[in-house]
């Protein structure tokens, strides 16, 4: 039955974007743009804060931030939304270094990898380089058992998105200390997935299967892997490190919600960023501005007066960077209460020059909301292509198998020299960009209400 | 003749875009992002030499520095065009304060504008704040005569296109101060054209019309002027100022030229930037940027083999800041020449990711455009619209009103933070948009070389 109104309305849809559309949508971005709230948020959940890994002293202030500004805001709903997450701390012990051919302590600077074990002491090894998981394990036992294995394979500079690089590569950082510690290695580096190349290591999460007796993995930088490969070429490496990050109990955390109540349809639109972050920067990117954003498309379409169809929630989601259980458990208790979810709409690949929506949905779904996203042309929003929604947003489909996801696409090629790593600094946010990312998502959003 | 065979292959363009087309196209950008050159030239043109305003010592390094360059690379031509500059030099003093109620001397940072007169030792006088030429020109001489006139009207935040908002204010800088010299002020301060609020002024050109006496004018900093604005709330100001800016007699300077030939046809694209900047910062994205990319443009096509139709013409022109002869006088020599010119494409809105080119030309042209550029999809340039070209390419259509010019077309949220002040250096750029934006380049050369 939907399908058929959603596919009249693909027809029709040059009526529906009224003057009226284009006119609200334009107030949005004047809103964003001149009285923004977006930068100044940002600004306070980055230096006020900082980061604010799962588990941390820090995350319990920003879930403490965000239900002090949603309720400043003076939304229909704000409330907490209990959820066991896990907790992990790197510790304070984190180094490595080589003894060079003169005898000489060169330094590598490394950061372990999230949910990472830590070495119980100093432990050294020789060097072992591979391009890849597949490249490991064909080797013997012999050639890994007692070293340290060498992850090279670098970021493809030569992708024009991204987040393709980074797809292509971030296996090694996933899976690739569980493959070593299968070959009863001694531990793991891992080049950095980073577009840039600088000193600093980009963390990120890994896991251990079942089973696997666990060994330590952490990041190096770029240039270090750099080093690391050209001493490589004329001799054996030893590399010794020492961390002390370890895993503590699970503990109770909250995702932040605030609502907008529709009219008669109640009916939900989920849209929002994950207020976690990695515990190195400050998570500007990653995801505070996803979070500024969420939180400031809900304050535009309230202070502009808008009365909406269906409730509008916005999703300060805990958890996503080592877990992912704020998302998970959202789905779940949403199934639970029998809500209904239509759509959901995520922000998490920075605060840079929006350029679209990826669109996770049916053809049918794809063609409804290109019908309806005609006046963003105007706001240099021109992909609303096939692709990835969210993290946070992606257990509901689980639940809501019809519902249609949306990612906020952006210009891609500055987030990964940031990425989970110290440069990820409010610094790194241009004011601009950033206010119009917001401005696309109250856009969209509305336009999603509208015509849903 | 050449409308109809234009009107002809648009509808048998998808035929043109052959697997060849994307092949090629995919090998430039591979280059430009895997071994590129354009962000190591950059470095050295903005370390190396540094600002570069015409007529300075600089800007006869950068001459050098280019032609060097382009040498290096072997086209099969590279000569310096001889042109005539004017030499205009800050000087070494420029400072300005007020004395605030308490009797405190309050340093407002300001720069003078490219082409002032000096003060000729220091000046005083009150501040009467404007917001418009207009709102000048309707006071009487005794509302201004001896004062100090402050023109205030901000850079519209809530412009999508950042060079629209520039465009909209950047009238009180190049006539603000010849308007206040003929109601007889003293000088001219005016608010930078900023899309950032910070502490340094953003220079740029100004003029004086015949007869006029000239008077001093300078930049303001975003913030000094929003102090000027709240202190002329609660009463009077008085503002002291000095200058020793001059005009010095012309100069010979030269553009730098790189060809690659082509087949039998002898008709000319044009491509390329302006060697030259203002006098502070490093002339990274202004227009640094654009050098490289043209530079690294031709360099990416011989090194792949290509062989050219048209002749293909790397202009790195001089004097774009302050006056325009290096592009006045290349279109007179084109001219004199008797060349035949078909196309130009300029690009000179910095290193910022590119999204497509603006298009000069008939509504064939613009057909004709949008017609060979379906490769350049998968590269996220999208836009092809009406537009400009840019100013040193500008001159040409005067001799060639029947020529395409098209301008790269960046992402202009960030241009204004930096433009024309002491933040446009190296480090404010990103290599993979530099890059990027050479690849750009590069894929639209070929386009319209094999198409036209």
């Amino acid at each position: 039955m939907r399908l058929i109104v959603l596919t009249l309305f693909i027809f029709f849809s040059n009526i529906s974007l009224t003057q009226t559309d284009s006119i609200f949508i334009r107030k949005i971005y004047d809103m964003a743009l001149e009285d923004g709230h977006a930068y100044e948020n940002l600004r306070s959940l980055c230096k006020d804060i900082g980061a604010r890994i799962t588990g941390s002293a820090e995350a319990k202030m920003a879930i403490n931030w965000g239900r002090e500004l949603l309720e400043s805001y003076d939304f229909d709903h704000v409330y907490l939304q209990e959820i066991k997450v896990p907790h992990w701390e790197r510790g304070t012990t984190e180094a490595a270094w080589i003894i060079n051919e003169e005898g000489k302590v060169v330094k590598l600077n490394i950061l372990a990898l999230g949910g990472s074990v830590g070495t119980s002491g100093l432990i050294e090894g020789e060097v072992v380089k591979v391009e890849s998981i597949q490249e490991l394990e064909k080797m013997s036992e012999d050639e890994v058992a007692g070293k340290i294995v060498f992850f090279n394979r670098p970021f493809d500079q030569k992708m024009i998105s991204t987040f393709k690089a980074y797809g292509a590569c971030v296996d090694q950082r996933w899976g690739g200390t569980n493959a070593a510690a299968i070959l009863n290695a001694k531990g793991v580096v891992i080049r950095s997935m980073a577009s840039s190349h600088d000193d600093h290591p980009h963390t990120g999460s890994m896991h251990y299967e079942k089973g696997v007796a666990p060994i330590p993995g952490a990041a190096i930088s770029t240039n270090d892997a750099n080093r690391l490969e050209k001493w490589l070429e004329t001799g054996s490496v030893h590399l010794k490190m020492e961390m002390d990050c370890r895993f503590y109990p699970d503990q109770i955390s909250h995702n932040v919600i605030a609502e907008m109540m529709g009219g008669e349809d109640d009916r939900i639109i989920t849209f929002g960023g994950h207020l976690d972050s990695w515990d190195v920067g400050e998570g500007a990117h990653d995801d505070g501005a996803g979070i500024v954003h969420a939180i400031e498309a809900l304050r535009i379409l309230k202070e502009l007066g808008y009365q909406p169809n269906h409730t509008l929630r916005c999703v300060l989601f805990m958890n996503e960077e080592n877990g992912n259980f704020g998302g998970k458990s959202y789905a779940e208790i949403a199934a639970e209460n029998k809500e209904e979810h239509i759509c959901a709409i995520e922000t998490d690949r920075g605060g840079f020059l929006p350029m679209g929506f990826d669109v996770v949905g049916s053809a049918d779904q794809l063609a409804f909301i290109r019908g309806i996203v005609g006046d963003l042309k105007a706001y240099d929003l021109l992909k609303f292509n096939p692709g990835y929604g969210g993290v946070d947003i992606g257990p509901l489909l689980k639940y809501y198998p019809a519902m249609i996801q949306l990612g906020l696409n952006v210009n891609s090629q500055r987030y990964f020299d940031y990425h989970h790593s110290e440069a990820d600094v409010f610094e790194s946010v241009n004011k601009r960009e950033l206010e119009l990312g917001a401005a696309a998502m109250a856009a969209m959003i509305y336009l999603v209400d509208q015509n849903l």
